[in-house]
Formats: structure tokens, sequence, C-alpha cells
């Protein structure tokens, strides 16, 4: 094959940003050579949006280069089926797989990861309507009757603000002949004199102006002063309003999830959430760290987490009508690889064992040197981490949910992406991650989603015919199942029959949704005719079987954390559920399957992203922030990969509810009953 | 007139920057509107480069803007006379002045800050040949017999060396899974177990390379570290050779000078100095201020220094053959204006009552950040100064004399562009400023020049016919007369009878030399034929009268600092003699002329540039540098100018050698031997 170098682009592009010339779009990948002798359109269907590639371009990077936001988890890899699109008219070099029947190529669709453009083409790419952005912080909505109390709103009320940031009004002694010290000590020993702060740091962009404002202002100004650091944020005639904010950010493997929050009156001013744009690279953690491995892709994953922050801060500023001036701390709290990402640091080595993270505690950076805009040089915190499987954003949770004050046992359960687990008290505590995959994020399930509008997140079956009835987010037809709604599906599966103990399906109970397709059993959940996309939505016995793992693993970390430090499950006084899935699990269906102790409901609070409430906290007083490098270094890991109990435990656990029934009484009860 | 705006360029410029469109050069300085319809040429001899420029354009302007180095002390003001030129043909529309007579306008010479170009010319610059750039650090080159033993070689070898930048071979604990903390953790504990250092801060371009460092070199690794902010450097393979430099610089008024050190060994791989490129806005402190004032003034003269330290770096590189990456610190010391302007801060009211600055003590910055090139992220520290007029180029002084260390009593006296001094022990220090003027540079003095090559710097006159005999520095054809040979003529021309007591001439004696012209009388020290210029070389009674004043000044100083400690000349154990001036002066003509106390000359040491050398001390060790805050804590500031004291010793002292002549006994005695 010959190469046009003629003409040639050479150059770094970023995700989303494309160069144009007069009359092409090229694609150079960092620095490659296509040929450019022929150029094919792709045009985008329903928008109209046309872009070029050359001969042989990858379908998928055509549509990622151009800013489109395809869904993928395994980062190109072929293995996920997630990229799928169809092709309207055209060729492309497309193999089947999997992932994809010849049924369904027949139809016009493929894996866009797979195919290769060889010709002019038309492409539609599902529209996954997103969920509308709603920050799941445990202050705001909880539901009824299900609020923890030390973490509601009153209780965040009577905190003792104690911030980073101080403001104070002073006045500076006016020089004279005899007294003819520098404004700036001068300056210092007023502050000094009024806050007790020492070692005041004034940079030099400050000092620039001191002198002028000094003068104009007859030695009257107001200064705002980090008190943690010493550092002088901002100096300003007396007179004017004074206002400085924080933003709280969580940086979730899926969502991210800001607060812009008023430092003078701890008010929230804003919040804003938005799904973390590296899914496009690999929907968990795991696939992230392989993408972190090519040539860049650290570079990107790092940028396009910070281009998604720069568009929540651009929100909630224009929102709220703040100044980024007025912003002087950002408190960022996530999970190991989120933070390293987030820092552009490697998290290679999160994957291999023995799971070392590049480091847990990162120094405060300026927001510039990570590329983060609209805030100054705010400056930038992080939240301590314990490990690699275990962040900054269950120290957080920790923090926020008062785990390590309280005498009486506790569980913190965060389930997201992963699902990690705290067990302690104001003694101590253990913790450890239970790598229960993707699976109630809908990875793994072939009709599984994300809580998206139009996802199926309850599920009743009628006891007669086997028919689910079921509620959908947005009250739209359904496109999938996500994670409650698939917690709720097992559960009912199993009390009704559909499934045995082992999660095999039972053929001869007469149910006539039970349907043998493409070669498997289904049972279906809706039919094509009420479906979005007019096809069945399912669950077949190998999602079943993902989703026992997943649920087994959650279980047998618990067991596994009680019985390391010599307790049963009946010691728990209270259970802390956080994250995404925690905040909308019903906790019946998940007993029922046996992924959660079987205790008194009440014992229960659901408290959302306990991440970012943490960070808000660390926001609004700085002993709150030393209080999370205090819990990161007291809670012990246990790392659970080579923890035989722990397998012992996850293999008991792969039947419904375990196979060890005696911690189950309520379902023993419910199946008899039944 | 009419403009035409067409082809304008609208931009800024830094000096010596030019910017060149196709066919033209134009000189828009920042956005202004010029006629550019008509452009004239400046052929410039004996280079024979050649620029253009608008009609009525400022000729000394558009020199400077095109990078030549056009000599000024008042910055444009058209009054000190020094950016004298010769106009070798055509038009150009000139004023003539106090600074230059009609005879000389004659023969083609004029002030080029007081000249519009109307034509094509032809401009001959003076070409000033500059001194060997020869740093004059106390440790080098010594006057044989008169060096001062705390300061020599031997006792800089014997400085413990505790340098600010610690390395240590590093063995890092590798991780196992139950001891799987992050990379981060186990270096920073292994560390501190090696060095005791402490809160040790790991910025995150190393933390990015960290963990494939340390297993690529089997966890063991070479740490370079900031002992005194617990910063880590620099971390690389245990096996290469480490090596870390350090830069110290002065930054005087008139001169830079620069130290390239090696932290390892203590040795000084290198010097260099060079002449303050400020110069051109203005020859001394105060008219530095006054160009900082105007717009982008201070942005100018910050720019102008910083290039100068660039080159100088360079050049130290260049020569030693050191890497840039290797050079961890950066030690600053300069007056208190030159301090501002290196950071760009604005010293405007150093020059305004009650004379503050606007700081003595400035954060710890990396190079990058104030724009200095070659060394990377080095961190840049500067020493504490005392007060507007006493800078940290006397901290460093008294340092580096270890006036602060001696329970004798100690006169420290730097005498450059400024004459600054302490006097005092290591139980209480005193200083002050006394604002001599730039006369012993060679400002108001009609053929005073600085120390370059060509200046006369010794001069003896015969006694029979007062003819002059004189040495010139590098052997030339004299251009003028620098501040040594101007304190040699005025002591000799008193102890000769050539002048009285008042410094007017003796009409009366027969001198030859005397001459009346151009309105006023003139001892000519060489003739026309003699000299470079092809123009007398001569001393007029204003000349004296401002170099009377200057003396008067320096001692008046001297005394009132005394008096204000109850002590006298007589209870002086050491002067130090530091500066430009202070390394070349003839004491015994300083002591006629009444500018340097009478006491036994083997009490004076000749120390060069303390500056620098204290900046070097406190690159070696970082208690040096804790010394100095200390240093500049315990001087009392004495304000001259509002002290009635020191205004009465002022006049007394405008008298030859003074009006007291009971502390001159030495003088005395000469006279009277005459």
């Amino acid at each position: 094959m010959k190469y046009k170098t003629e003409g040639l682009f050479h150059c770094r592009m970023h995700s989303g940003i494309f160069l144009k010339s007069e009359k092409i779009y090229v694609f150079p990948q960092r620095i490659k050579i296509m040929d450019i002798s022929k150029l094919f359109s792709i045009k985008i269907l329903p928008d109209g949006k046309i872009i070029r590639v050359p001969k042989n371009y990858n379908l998928r990077q055509a549509l990622l280069e151009n800013g489109l936001n395809i869904d993928s988890s395994c980062g190109g890899a072929g293995t996920c089926g997630r990229c799928r699109v169809r092709i309207a008219s055209g060729k492309v070099h497309a193999v089947p797989g999997k992932k994809i029947s010849k049924r369904e190529m027949e139809k016009g669709f493929i894996l866009s990861c797979s195919a290769e453009v060889k010709g002019d083409i038309e492409v539609i790419i599902p529209q996954v309507k997103k969920r509308k952005a709603k920050i799941e912080a445990g202050l705001q909505e909880l539901p009824e009757g299900k609020i923890y109390k030390s973490i509601d709103k009153t209780e965040i009320a009577k905190t003792k603000i104690n911030p980073w940031i101080l403001k104070e009004k002073i006045t500076v002694e006016k020089p004279t002949i005899f007294y003819s010290t520098s404004d700036l000590f001068r300056l210092k020993k007023s502050i000094l004199e009024k806050t007790g702060v020492k070692d005041i740091k004034v940079p030099l962009n400050i000092l620039k102006n001191l002198p002028f404002l000094l003068r104009e202002n007859n030695w009257e100004v107001m200064v705002v002063l980090n008190r943690e650091t010493g550092t002088l944020i901002k100096i300003q005639p007396a007179s004017e309003r004074v206002s400085f904010y924080g933003l709280a950010l969580d940086i979730g493997t899926t969502t991210l999830a800001m607060h812009l929050v008023d430092l003078l009156t701890s008010e929230i001013a804003g919040s804003a959430s938005e799904y973390n744009p590296q899914i496009k690279y690999g929907e968990d953690i795991i696939n992230r760290i392989v993408y972190s491995l090519k040539k860049d892709g650290l570079e990107e994953l790092h940028d396009s987490v910070i281009g998604a922050i720069n568009e929540l801060i651009l929100k909630l500023l224009k929102d709220s009508g703040v100044s980024g001036d007025d912003v002087s701390v950002m408190m960022v709290s996530g999970n190991s690889t989120m933070i390293h990402l987030f820092y552009g640091v490697p998290p290679k080595f999160i994957r291999e064992e023995p799971y070392v993270t590049v480091a847990n505690k990162f120094l405060n950076v300026s927001a510039g040197e990570l590329g983060i805009k609209y805030i100054g040089e705010a400056e930038v915190y992080s939240i301590e981490g314990v490990a690699s499987y275990l962040g900054g954003d269950i120290t957080s949770g920790v923090l926020a949910t008062n785990l390590s004050g309280r005498k009486k046992l506790s569980l913190f359960l965060d389930l997201g992406t992963n699902g990690e687990l705290v067990v302690g008290n104001s003694q101590w505590m253990i913790g450890c991650s239970c790598s229960a995959g993707p699976a109630f994020e809908g990875g793994g399930v072939k009709c599984g989603v994300r809580a998206v509008e139009g996802a199926i997140e309850k599920v009743v079956i009628t006891e007669k015919d086997y028919r689910c009835s079921y509620e959908v987010i947005g009250e739209e037809r359904p496109v999938g199942i996500c994670g409650s709604g698939l917690i709720d599906l097992l559960g009912e599966m199993y009390l009704r029959g559909v499934i045995d103990r082992k999660g095999k399906f039972n053929k001869d109970i007469g149910n006539s949704y039970l349907r043998f397709e493409d070669e498997e059993y289904r049972y279906i959940v809706a039919e094509r005719k009420d479906s979005a996309a007019e096809k069945d939505i399912f669950i077949t016995e190998v999602d079943i079987n993902n989703l026992i793992r997943a649920k087994a693993a959650v279980y047998s970390g618990i067991k596994t954390l009680l019985e390391e430090v010599d307790l049963n499950i009946a010691d728990i006084d209270r259970v802390f559920l956080a994250g995404g899935l925690g905040k909308n699990i019903n906790v019946q269906s998940a007993i029922v399957i046996g992924m959660l102790p079987d205790i008194d409901l009440n014992r229960y609070s659901f408290l959302g992203n306990t991440s970012v409430t943490g960070a808000y906290l660390c926001l609004l007083s700085n002993e709150k922030y030393r209080l999370t490098e205090k819990i990161a270094n007291k809670i012990t890991y246990l790392e659970l990969s080579v923890n035989m109990k722990f397998m012992d435990r996850y293999i008991a656990g792969l039947f419904l509810p375990n196979t060890d029934l005696k911690d189950f009484p309520t379902v023993e009860r419910l199946l008899y009953s039944l």
C-alpha cells in the first residue's frame, strides 16, 4: 500500500478535538501515517453530521475522535458488545463474534470497534437518554424515615465550621520615617495579632499590588487566608463584599458529583453531576488501567476527566452567578485509580500483584497545574486513601457516616461500580474491597444497563403466570434492567420458583415467559412490543450466574471482615449503604438473594454519595480534613484475593441465599410462607 | 499631520527585540500611531548596520529598541549627557543644552535622547570597551597581604558544609501482598530512617515516574532532597552519578556577578559577571525607580535583568559542561530596589518618604516563575534585607565578613553605586545608607567613567609642573577617569595645592595644566593627543564639588553611626571595604580627602563583592542562610535623611579633609611635610 504523505497532519489530538483542513478531516492518532488518497464520508444518523476518514479506518475510533459518545466497557477489545451501531447504508468490513450474532449483522448491526470503513457509509448510533443529572448526596432527598440522624441537614448545620479559609478585616500600621519596616512585615504583624496565624506566605502576585492597595484603602483591608498553609489567598478593600467558595468533588468510576459551597455560610450554592467520560475507555477500573498502559493512554484519561470537571465547574459557576476568582479550595474524593488518573499518575501497579498505589495521599497543587480552569489558582486537595482498592472515597464515606465516631458496631457498604466495605467503631476499623464486578451496573448481563432513563429498576413477578411487572426510571418504555432491578428480579425469581437455589431455571413449572432462543433459555421481563428498542428484555442463566457471583462477593466480604474480628452478623448495630446502587436498592430483595445481612430493616440507612458528602464536610472544617488522614491510617486493609476464608465464604455464597441458611432466618420464613 | 494606519504593527516589544516586516522596520512602542508614510534609514557606524524609522522618531529610542547599548544615567531626560553620538551625515533636529556645547554640536556631536530623525542619517556610536568580565568575589585574587583571614579560601574550606541539598542512597522496602502500602509511603519511610527528614514533599512530576524507577532499579535509588523544605528534588538510579549545583548571584545596580557552585564539593565550578543591562534605563536606583513608574516600565526592568541572568547562566553552564537539570538552588543577593525589580514587585515607595519596601524577605519561588531559563524548576531564594536602602546585599556582606561574629568593633563599608555601612560586633549592629550619589561611578563628573578598559584608575601629580601621571585599566589610551582615579586625583590635587580646602582651584601657582575653556576652569589630566577620543580628559570645580559631596556623605555616615552608639573613629578595630570601588580604592588617598577614617592602613581589608560571597556561603550551608535572617533582623537601621547630626557632620565634611581636623592626624602631618 502506498501512502501519500503530502498534506498530512502530524499532530497530537485530544479526544473530541478535531483538526480541520480546507476540505478534509484527518485522523492522525498521534503521529501516524495513513493513506489519505481516499477519504470516505460517514454520515451520522439521526443528526446528519458528516465526518471523513481514510480507507480502513476503525469506525469506533473515528466516532470517538469526533466527540461521539460510544459506549464500551472493554476499551475496544471486542468483548463487551456495547459499541454496537447500525449501518444504514454503505460498506464496512466487520466480523461476527460472541457479542453479535449473524442475524443481527444481517439487520445492519455491527460492533463499531471491529469494523473498518470501506466506503461512504451512514451510521445510526443508538441514543441512550441519560438520567437527568441529579446529585445523590446524603444530605438531600433521603427517603423518608430512612434518614440516619447523624448526617442529615440539621446535623451538618450543627457541625462546627472551622474552615480552611479565614477572612479578616485588618488595619495595617502606617509607616513613618522612624518605623519604616516593609509593607509585608506590617501586614503580617497585623494578621498575626488579629488571627494568631504565623508564617504567613504572601505570593508574588499579591505582593505586586500590595503597596498600592494598602495606600489606596487607607491601610484598611480585608484578607482571605488559608489557615492551614498560612497562604494569603486574596487581599481587597475592606469595604468590598467578600465571598469565597469551595468545590467538593467526588470522582466516581461512573459518575462525577460536585457541590459548590459558600464557605462563609456553609450552604451549598449549587450541585451538579455528570457521567465520567472515561467510561468510553472502559467501564470499570481494570479496563481504565489497561487503557492507561497504551501510548498516551494515561494522558487521555487524565484529560478526559479534567475536561468533565471543567464542564461541571463552568455549569455551577454559571448557574449560581459565582465568580471563579472567589473559589479558593477544591476538595476531591475518589477511589485510588480515579485519583491517580485525576493527578495523571500511572495506576499500572494497582492492577498487578501485590496491588500497590503510587500514593494514597497527594500534595496539594494549584488547579491550573492539573489543567483545571475557571477557578484561578485555587488549591486542590484530595482525601487520603487506604489502599489500591480502598480509596479516599471510602475514607470520605467513613467520615460522612461518623462510623469512626460511633461506639457501636457499624458496617459501611459502598456499592457503586466497585463494592467496598468497612466494619468497625470508634476503637478500630477494618476494610476491604470485594471485586463484585460490574454486574450491578449492568455489565456482564445481556440486557443490563446503568440507572439511565428507561431502566427497569423494580420488578415483581405475578405468582400465577410468572409474568413480570416492573417500574421504569423516567416512566419511559424500558431499554434494559439496572442494578436495583436485577436484584429485585433475582430475589423474585428465587422466591417465586422461576430459578432454583443454584440459579438454574426451573423448566417444568409451566413458565410461558421462559423461552429458548439463540441457543439459550431466556426469561422475558419485558416483551419486544413494550420495549423501546423493540426487542425482548430478558435474563439468561449466564446473566444470573454473573449476578450470583457478584452478590456472593459482597456478602462473603462482609462475613470475612466480621470473622477477622470474631464478630457475627447479629453484632451489627447499623448498616450504612452508600453509592449509586446503595441509594436505590430494595434491601428486602438483597437479603433474599443473600447479598446483604438478614437483620432488621430499620438498621439500614441509605445515604447515596457519601464520598462527596465527606468532601463537603472537609471543606467546612479543616479539622474534619485532618480527621480523614487519621481515618485512612486507622483502617486495617484486608486483601481478599489471597484470603482463604474469603474463598470458602465466596463459594458458600454461590447459592441462593447462601449454602449456610442459618444467617438468613427471614428468607427461610419467606420461602415457607409462599 | 496625517497618519497612515495601514500596515501598522500593533504590538509590545521588549528591549532588543525588533519586529521586521517584508521591507521595513517599524518601532511601535506599545500601541502608538506613527506616520509611516516616510521611513528614514539610520546607518550605524562603524558596523554599517541599517535600521529604518518613521520621521521625527527619537534617535535614542530607535537605537535602544534596536539592541544598541546606549549609555545614559538619566533615562533619556537630557540631563546626564551620556547618550552622546556623532552624526556623520544627514539631518536630525537636536537642541543644545548644558550637557553639550555648541562647539561640540558643530562637530556633529549630539545627545541622542534630544534628537529627532529628519532624514536618512549615518551615526557613529562611541565604542566603550568593557573591562574583561572578571568576578570580584572576596575569595579570589585578593591583594597580597591585605586578605582578612576569616574569609579566605582556607576559611571557606573549613566552613562546615551543611547544604540545603542532601543526596542519599535509599533502599525502599519491596511491597508484598501483606505489606502493600503505597510506593510513596515506603519511599518516605526509608528516607526518614536514613536522613531524619520528616514531611517529605514529592511533587507530581516525580510521582509520575516513581513506580517505574523503583521497580527498574530493584528498589535502590538515589534521592536528592531539599533539607529545608523537605521537597524531593530528584530521584534517580542508585548507580548513576549524582551531581547537583547551585548558583550564587549578586544583582548590583551596575554589575551582576554569578558563581556556579558544585554543592557536593563546595567548589566554584565557574564564575561570570556582566553589566546590569538596566543601566540603559537609568544609572542609579532612583532613575530606575522613576522608570518603573512608566507604563510597562516595571516589566521592562524585570525582563531586562532576567535576560542578563539567563545569559550568565547559559554561559556558566556552557563553559563548565554542567547540565541545567543538575542546578537545584539559586541564591540571590542584591539591594532592595534590585531585588524588587528581580521579582517584578514595584519599588515605587522605596523612593517616597517614609521610604518603605514592599518586602525585605520574599518567598522562595521556582526559577520558571520568574522567567529564569535553563535550570528547570530550581528553587530561587533571596537574602533578607534590612530596609529600603540597606538591602540583602549588605546582610550578605555582613555574613561574608563575619562582622556579626566578631567581638571587636568592625566597620563594613560597601562602596558601589550606593554607599552602605554597618558598624557593630557580635552584640549589636547599626547600619545606614549614605546617598553618596554616582560620582564615584563617574556620574556628575564630566570626564567620569565606570571602571571600564581605558579608565584612568591611578593618578600622581608631578610636584614641579602639576602634570598628572596616570595608570589606565587595560593599558589602553585613556577614555575618562573612574572612581578610584577620581579619589586619587582629588587627594593629589589637595596635597599638591592644585585646589584649596574648599575644592577651589588655586589659580596663582603657575599651573599650566589649569586652562579656561568653554567658560570654565579645567584641570587637564590627560591631553587631547594622548586620549582615545582625541579630547582633553579634565576635571572642573563643579566635578570636584560633586566628589566632595559624595565623600562627605560617606564619612559623615560613618561618624553619625559611631556617635549614635557613643564610639569614636579610634574604636574601630577593622574596616571591611567591599563593592566595586572598595576593591580598587587607594585608601591613603581616600583618607587624605576625608572619605575614610584616618586609622592604621593595616586595619583595612579589601574584599570585593561580599554580596556574592555571602550568597555562596548560604548555598553551602542552610545554617548560614538562617543566619542572614538573624543578621537582617539584628541590624538597627538609621535613616540619615532626617538625622540632624548627620546634616551637621555632612556640612563639616564639605571641606578637605574635614572642617574638624583632629580626626585626621596623618593628613595634617602629610600637609606639613610637603
